[in-house]
């Protein structure tokens, strides 16, 4: 059994982790660490977590009950987890970091174990990857072997807890209802995260991102066009998409003739990917659940390959 | 044509009345005052008014303006316009208050002109009725003729912009998505109203009030029922709604075998009320838009009303 | 291991069945008979079962494959188990009817653990509650101490899949979208099954039951009323919840000051309950998820209570 | 005045033309033929015609009526229109059709006034376009002056009710919502209709369009990508929009910093678009409401080029 202790407890990543982590087989929940909601229940504020009797802990909770050997999972704000993941590393914990802060950090490992599983099992800091850049790279890292695109075109529908739990009144309910809506159309924080994982893989394409909002809660569905200088062979398309997949329990490249449905991978860490050749370009969608795959249920993931835990352990298989 | 002001433009009903209030034949709009959006355009904030070239006002806007033979809408929230009505009311403008604040008071006319006509046509200050009343008084008052009912039971279903456009955990769309639920379990401030128009009319029997927030932006149903100590004869209730309801241009007694649509009364000022009887219990059950007939339209009705206009002008009918 | 089978397996709520069987540690899958869908995949049509390879058998299939000791669940429509379940039964297999067949026939066993588990220990053939009759029970039960009522008030409001799956359209989204309506004002047919129960432990005072289509998929809330003769003592009336269901692992009786969620019970067996009084009038609410507690996670609570397992087995305790 | 009959008159599309007209000034309803509905109230069957006394004719009953000088309004499924409008044309009638019949047949006048509306002006028969191409050319069509590009991908968003309002299961409620799916991989009916017009203004470039369906009733977002073979300066690119739609009074071009927004163009028949450069490729979106600027808005539109009257007549400004 691990300890987990989770610091910046009370967002929907948090609770979705904790939720999963309440019925690890190999996990035991630590401090749950929120300034904000010290001393409340859980269960008040999370109806997927209504019959738990856990509560959170107060500042510094987590500070004073790490130890070597445990793992803290943070889901602070972007910026917080850079100053206090020190302190738990200092301790001898292993850190996974739901925030932005480390993504492009050479210090930590990218947690994407489709990609980096080798690296991740043994890193003692992960940076878990964001919704957005999880869809998008699993919708398009097949594609490498073809070599160097025109142009990709990136076009993502999140469901509205990708905005966080903060009160903001473009994430009320009225103002979500009924509309569909592009945002962020001068650039967008997950970007650089983007681009960053493409050239790692030589896929220096320029590529246009456009995430918009959609009214669901949970789950993400990404469009990723790429578009070449040659006609391509949509055998050898799907042959590079099967090769990648094959091995992957929780990635299912999808028959010619299905679509990735959000409905399938939500509460749940899957993910379902689809592609088409038209003429010089393909086109790969991407489904996954942006508190799934995109975010709780890949730290899940992750904890599992640098414990050596079946990938999939805690995760529904 | 009657210049109208509004105080307390940024909320949902004031939106709503400002929309409708547009295209009123005989109503031009003047200050629309928002202390937190002065100078901000309403397009930026209000789909429906997305072609608008309006913008908010400044504080004292509305001070400034006024002029005998104007009328302010008021839209701020509970409490402000018991402070700054006198004001307007001193000017020599007539004043429809969409608060709460003086709904119980004496000196203000209650808007509700399927009762209150006559004096609402020459009143300085209408309070415009909260929209759980407004559904509730519907269903119920046609009943007032069967005399005093043993006890009540409301059970109302509301959309979420009934709880207005501050944000709030508890308003974001992740939130109420997928929710039913109960709220105010040990009172609702709209009980002391319903309480009051009941009693107006002899109707003094207890009743238990219960709102519950479901996953629409607007609109509302209540289901009203009505328990005596004698069985009753359908044909006489029916025709007491038959009555109730056979002028009003803005109201229609449903045929037995149809039930209340919110979908029908959203976006308009119209309400549908049905009536059943199962032996010594009467089921009344009302459709209106909370924003329409239980905001805004209704306001725009009182406006009517008050100038004499065909109670349906500029509300489509 | 017991092998249950599933005749009419095509439904949301065998879908779920199905679900939830496919990881339940002590029950084997074995013929799933859909005359409508032999030979497709489970996962073109239910996403909860995407990534599931089972495939839909034809007519007959369960009668071939039942044997002694076997259980058969049966998910077609009304008026069909009763034509096919002896045959099952004649097998020496026992049956759970999910369907309102035998829910008022002394023959079977209803199936509604919170008061017969005993019996359903040793039946045959469980008659599984209807949705709405279950959650109006887990309501109302709890009170009969109190004696004989003077006038029932039932409120529901229930997400559509309890429709079911047969394309009508009035279950289309753009007409369920935005709605909150009404049915039935002339009748349900869970009527009589409400009765029948409420009967069985001496209430026989009449009650109104109105369901409601809220725009949910899954879950659903009950308002009931309960309107006495003589004024109630709240503690004495929550005592008799927290009797009722202090030892109940499934059922929540909730502080005086919460409200039931659909959220928290929506994908499992759960419910919750709370109680107020006002004057002569109980207020008691409950919440279950239609496809879990009321139907699908009940009939595996009571395959669990046939065959001595614990009640929460594979239901996520 | 002229008399409007509608053919094919029980579809959602053909619903909002009838609201749309009911108040039109210069238009009068004549017959409304629907095999399928002959002799029920619209009421009964539309929430937004509730408050109707209209009622379905039955068949022949257009073809009955109809004189020179009326126009016909046809809203049957594909393949019907071409049968039934000759005999509508020979009795002098004028004919909308919102059918794919003739959307690519020369002896038609493509129905869309931003580009035809001359032609449009003394048309006999008008093809109305589809809700996606309507969408698409609106984004894509003030680039015509840029050249040819390498690659268009046309990303669709839309609300269920572009699949109709015939049963079927895919439309339910419960399998729409939660939902994000992309369908038609292979090839959608309205690829040919787009590429029709494109290539009309010479644009040749291949395209990839990908519709998908949101949870939303009504409305319609299209993001469209063109790439080019060199960069492009945003302040051609603006000024193109700007010059295509500044007198157009139901288009509007926004501000760099704003996306469209589907709520508001939901009900009414507006368009919205917005257009930014990256590099060498164009992102243009434009949210219509596919029942409104996507279908009846925009033959009513027609209808009032047809005869001379302002182009917004009846449509709200």
């Amino acid at each position: 059994m691990t300890r987990v202790h989770v610091w910046g407890a009370s967002g929907y990543a948090s609770a979705e982790a904790i939720r999963l982590l309440q019925t690890h087989p190999h996990a035991t929940l630590g401090a749950l660490e929120s300034a904000s909601h010290a001393g409340q229940a859980l269960a008040e504020h999370f109806p997927l977590l209504r019959w738990s009797a856990l509560r959170f802990d107060g500042p510094g909770a987590v500070l004073a009950a790490v130890a070597a050997g445990d793992v803290v999972l943070m889901g602070g704000s972007n910026g917080t987890a850079r100053e206090h993941a020190p302190a738990f590393l200092a301790r001898g914990a292993r850190v996974i970091d739901l925030s932005a802060d480390f993504r492009l950090d050479p210090s930590a490992v990218y947690g994407f174990p489709e990609r980096y599983r080798d690296a991740i099992a043994s890193a003692r800091l992960v940076a878990n990857p964001g919704c957005y850049p999880t869809a998008a790279l699993l919708a398009l890292l097949p594609l490498m072997a073809l070599g160097v695109a025109r142009q990709i075109v990136i076009d993502a529908k999140s469901g509205i807890t990708g905005a966080g739990r903060n009160p903001a009144v473009g994430s009320l309910f009225a103002e979500v209802y009924g509309d569909v809506r592009a945002y962020g159309l001068n650039g967008h924080r997950h970007e650089p995260e983007i681009a960053h994982e493409l050239s790692a893989v030589g896929q220096t394409a320029p590529f246009v991102f456009t995430p918009h909002v959609v009214p669901i809660a949970r789950g993400m569905l990404v469009d990723a066009y790429v578009v070449y200088d040659h006609a391509l062979d949509e055998n050898v398309v799907r042959a590079a998409y099967e090769a990648a997949y094959e091995h992957r329990s929780m990635v299912r490249f999808l028959p010619a003739d299905r679509a990735p449905s959000v409905t399938a991978v939500t509460g749940n860490n899957r993910a379902e990917v689809s592609a088409t050749v038209h003429g010089t370009t393909v086109r790969a969608i991407c489904a996954i659940d942006n508190l799934g795959k995109g975010a709780a249920g890949q730290a899940v993931q992750n904890f599992n390959v640098m414990h050596g835990y079946p990938e999939e352990c805690g995760l529904d298989g």
